[in-house]
């Protein structure tokens, strides 16, 4: 998960994607079960089969950078997680 | 789910929309496990969270009519599952 | 699309699945701009490219039924949807 | 776009959120088009609508790391494009 903890209390949008086994016992209960707990944070997700064992999930947040980065890295660190790629983005406000 | 059993071996593509309640233990995992069983037929899937307890999920299915039916009626009947309705499209072939 | 017009006013989810051919110029614009017009309404949607044609569209819907009933019919009758189903679920709440 | 051109010709799996503001004539057409041309790379794409006038769009993408590379930095330099960000993965094989 990448880190960018500038201005931490800033609103931010942020999409976390992760790579993993969906045959880790648990593992998706634990996914869905985390989304939950943070569902001020977390708007949807799409999920993608990529072959017999590995999904892809990308996970769309909203909310405080430095919860949305506490959520990723908690993420991240589940047993079966392969890979996870957080991207920062803005909600394009303020830009043209 | 709707019952719509014409031509069982035609291509076909639908959208199952299913709603669940997620601390149902073991579910999550099952619901992922069955897709990726059936690797071939499904495309992706987008999940959104309802509130604390509730998800809708919607899953993209392509492949004969007999089995994107027989997929859903699985689905429908595991435990934790409120409502499921199936969706048959077309893939816009031969539609103007 | 559709039609279950008993208890209008009730809030429901639901999810609109159309088939549209993608080359129809200015209908992606119409149909992203009529998704944001409805902001209150749509959570999130989710595009699948069926062929070099053909584009399926999940959009989730969330409102009361009269007025997601409203944006089904509107969006079904855009030129170049060959096909649009409307799926009328529940957010849960209220049912084991 | 993140660059990380090593290995151009490996299969790889990747995210690319973009956001941009759906008001730009032609530009929801533009994408729609774009990824239909790139069908054989793109998966499916998930459109969040952030505000009246921004939307995040998360497309999915399989297929060597070089066309990948080079649909997103296509993809980033269309007019209304205001922040895109690739994230590439793994599809998961050979990793534990």
């Amino acid at each position: 998960v990448r880190e960018d903890l500038s201005q931490p209390q800033q609103t931010s949008v942020a999409t976390l994607t992760i790579v993993y086994d969906h045959h880790t016992r648990g593992l998706s209960d634990k996914l869905n079960n985390v989304q939950h707990d943070h569902g001020h944070e977390i708007v949807s997700s799409l999920h993608v089969h990529l072959d017999h064992h590995n999904c892809l999930e990308v996970i769309v947040l909203r909310g405080k950078k430095a919860q949305i980065q506490a959520l990723g890295d908690r993420i991240a660190g589940f047993k079966g997680v392969k890979h996870a790629t957080l991207a920062l983005t803005t909600d394009g406000k303020g830009l043209r």
